[in-house]
């Protein structure tokens, strides 16, 4: 397999020597990129340029080394490593990524814009995944571009509607913006990275079940099967692992590392038995790294607690810059089909239409339901439409479609991604900082006390134009406040049952709400 | 290549998608023997019952496991998910296993025993792999075992000669020995499979050349090249890295991710680095870790150097222990060849002849340098001599030869091998702590300050016999204490010119010899 050669490989030695030589070679380059991205993206940071944030960087340095290798001829065997595997992304780099969003997410603002983040997240993902499909499909039939079958159309739209959070968030938390503002943006771009995969697989399943004749019904219920399924799994697991670590009496001195051993090996845990059971291990993982850091992590001792929020943050920066290099060297290797330059085109254009009926049909839904000094104003929603990049998850999912899809189909499909993964990185990861700016949305308040008074501070601008759209929805928006009551009954059973059986101390509770915690997301790229 | 199945995989669905839940299937039960493995070794050291250490609970979790899956005949796209890559092991386990070890040296006893770490390392294991390969072949020629030429008996000498540090080592921790015997035991094994990887290698590529009729000359002189050259990559990485962290100024607030990061990868980029030029990564990035711990380290900030010892110890105790379970599972599933029972048999006498010419040899020579009152006394010989299991190197190396030889010749190795290192690490394993309560080598003094003094204290024993040697020997005498005195003036060289040079403060130098430092080794897996 292979052989560490001691000796410089002599002309007539066996290739597995070259193989290990190759391999060394290989992640030499990987590493080299990635301290290279670490240190452009903190000089930038420092020179307060934030036209080229360190995803983007990250991107081009991938690029850039992708394009010298393609030209000098590298050799296969060091190629092999660079080539973006779906299994790896999907096994290794995501979960690392996705268990810190959950594990960083500041809950109290999370929670209290719970309803609205879902709603955009589920809903608005649904639509903005249908809109988009359809626009294509219709594309398609008008010679607009190149055409495709409905559900690969839908395929292309649930993949294509996966936002990545990094690079806005990075900025936003550089400039400093309404906390209200970014548990929105953030918990937006977590949650429908979940929803988009589903959507995708669930559509690659119809499409290859297309003959034994599935009605709608049963898509949406085996959807939903699914989706409950994985929270629940991830749930499960969050609630075990803060049970073991209340009574298992690991918090002593000396038992640090047994305790760190297992609560790192817990996340992965749970991806695993949801992807075993044939489940969506990124929404289980999800949920699980919300799970596990309001429940299980005030039952570590105070150095393991240190120490468990440094390892996560680190292993995420890892995994996400990585992510990015490899993407921008994959980019440069991989065959294109440059023949629909058209369905580029009209792809970017849908997807900012699918885009603005889920951003301001869905804040048009919450803000039915909100008092008039919590709407989230239009400005908020312009930046919410705005900060839409899409990043690795569309791109992997794409990369599949090549496999999952006819001939040509996928190329087309995973073409028009990448160009919309590139350019979204590139242009509106570069602009974020003059759009925050440009809209009025930044502001010191980030570093303020979080909650809803935000809202009521400098940025208290309220829409009163939505204020008359009342009448008409009245029927819809009770509907709407029954869920709202739901999600603050949530808190309250949280509050008086979930976290007393659940961890030990009781007093806990206010370290989530310290802006402390929310600088400790600041660094997830912010400082990284 | 593979899909996250969102849905019970239905009757026609293609096979990546079962690929994908095999996977999850797969790393699911890794991770849960890891838990089991962590669970079981923290519930047997709080019962204090040594006779069955954390590796050898690990091996036989991975044993049983693997012939469970071998009876329940499971699916092969699981079973694929444990067996043992040769390049899994060498790539992504071993780096963060030897990292840790040259990382968590304590350097006061290792520095002060240096001498005697090199003498048993370098020179005890060149004695003990060519004596078990002469024994062998001689075997061979004598048809007591299965005949294998000469330079395949040198081979199964250098890979059966790499002795394993775990579990003996987390023993000695739990009951607390001289500080010395402990340097001794854990530098030797630390040094040694360094050496028997390069003599390994070595070996191998004059087999294949053997036909271009190499000189003995020309082998030493490759390996030293080999040995030198990596020992001097490492090195100088270390000494790089130093130098960023001490001028890039990351040690103030905010960065202290970024420092992480950057810290965690240079010893990867050390190991690829080495094994892009053809080197050995395993030596190269064993220095690094010496270089790291004694000049970067103390140029890191404070939260930093916490995180950063607490994450090595992390990482090595999940390899570790994955290694265990991992060789177990394997060695339950792998056809082995047990029609050499012979062949074992002696292997096992040979390997014990070999290693007490290493141990008695080496200690004569040592002891013919050192003043009255350092000896190393005859119990400690022999505590030393009983300590050599053998564990993973030899295992991989083994599964290597399998590629590496004619048909029928790797096979034996490895079947003796695997006999040997389960029979190794369940018996020297369960049985180190009576014997080192027989050798009343138990002692507290573990806990006391480390230096030369313990020798004088409760465990002075010094062996007189040796003494009358002397007079043979002057001229060696001669020659070894110059080398002596080289060791000594390298101290001198430390204090004076290299800490001032790499390192910010001058005044950390204490903080490696305090208790503490040596207790933190002791979590390696005692506390783990």
């Amino acid at each position: 397999m292979m052989e560490l050669n001691v000796t410089a490989p002599p002309a007539g030695s066996p290739p597995p020597g070259k193989e290990q030589q190759a391999a060394g070679v290989g992640i030499l380059l990987q590493i080299s990129m990635l301290v290279l991205s670490f240190v452009l993206g903190h000089v930038l940071r420092r020179k307060k340029f934030y036209y080229l944030p360190e995803a983007s960087g990250s991107l081009l340095i991938g690029l850039i080394v992708g394009v010298l290798a393609n030209i000098s001829n590298t050799e296969t065997s060091i190629r092999t490593w660079f080539n973006f595997h779906e299994e790896f992304f999907f096994l290794f780099l995501l979960p690392p990524i996705i268990f810190q969003s959950g594990f960083s997410l500041a809950p109290k603002p999370f929670f209290s814009n719970f309803g609205a983040i879902v709603t955009f997240a589920i809903l608005g993902t649904f639509i903005a995944s249908i809109v988009t499909g359809i626009l294509v499909y219709l594309g398609g039939l008008t010679f607009l571009m190149y055409r495709l079958p409905l559900v690969e159309c839908l395929m292309f739209g649930a993949l294509i509607s996966a936002t990545d959070p990094v690079t806005v968030l990075s900025i936003f938390q550089e400039l400093g913006t309404d906390m209200n503002l970014y548990a929105l943006v953030f918990g937006e771009s977590v949650l429908n990275d979940a929803m988009a995969i589903s959507l995708y697989r669930t559509m690659s399943s119809v499409r290859s079940h297309a003959s034994s004749g599935q009605n709608f019904f049963m898509i949406i219920v085996r959807f939903l099967e699914t989706f409950v399924g994985s929270l629940s799994s991830g749930v499960g697991v969050g609630f075990t692992s803060a049970l073991l670590f209340k009574y298992a009496g690991l918090d002593i001195d000396n038992l640090q590392n047994l305790e760190c051993c297992l609560f790192v090996l817990f996340p992965y845990f749970s991806y695993m038995l949801a992807e075993g059971l044939g489940l969506s291990g990124i929404v289980s993982i999800l949920f699980t790294g919300i799970v596990m850091k309001h429940y299980t992590f005030s039952n570590l001792s105070e150095n393991s607690q240190r120490f468990a929020t440094a390892f996560f943050h680190l292993i995420s920066s890892l995994a996400e810059t990585f992510v990015f290099i490899y993407m921008g060297f994959d980019i440069a290797m991989e065959q294109h089909s440059w023949s629909h330059v058209g369905f580029i085109f009209f792809s970017i254009l849908f997807i900012g239409v699918a885009r603005a009926a889920n951003v301001f049909g869905c804040a048009y839904l919450v803000n039915l339901v909100r008092p008039a000094h919590r709407q989230i104003p239009s400005k908020y929603q312009k930046a919410l439409w705005y900060s839409g990049l899409r990043g690795a998850m569309a791109f992997a999912l794409a990369l599949q479609s090549i496999h999952d899809l006819p001939e040509g189909h996928g190329q087309t499909i995973f073409t028009a991604t990448t160009a919309i993964v590139v350019l979204t990185v590139l242009l509106i990861g570069g602009s974020t900082g003059t759009m925050l700016e440009a809209l009025e949305v930044v502001g010191d308040d980030y570093d303020g006390p979080i909650g809803e008074q935000s809202y009521e501070g400098n940025n208290g601008y309220v829409a009163p134009s939505y204020e008359e759209g009342t009448s008409s929805g009245s029927r819809l928006k009770m509907k709407l406040k029954e869920f709202h009551e739901s999600t603050t009954s949530f808190t309250a059973l949280d509050k008086n049952y979930l976290t007393p059986f659940f961890t030990s101390q009781n007093d806990d509770e206010e370290d989530f709400g310290e802006p402390t915690q929310d600088k400790r997301r600041g660094g997830f790229r912010g400082h990284g």
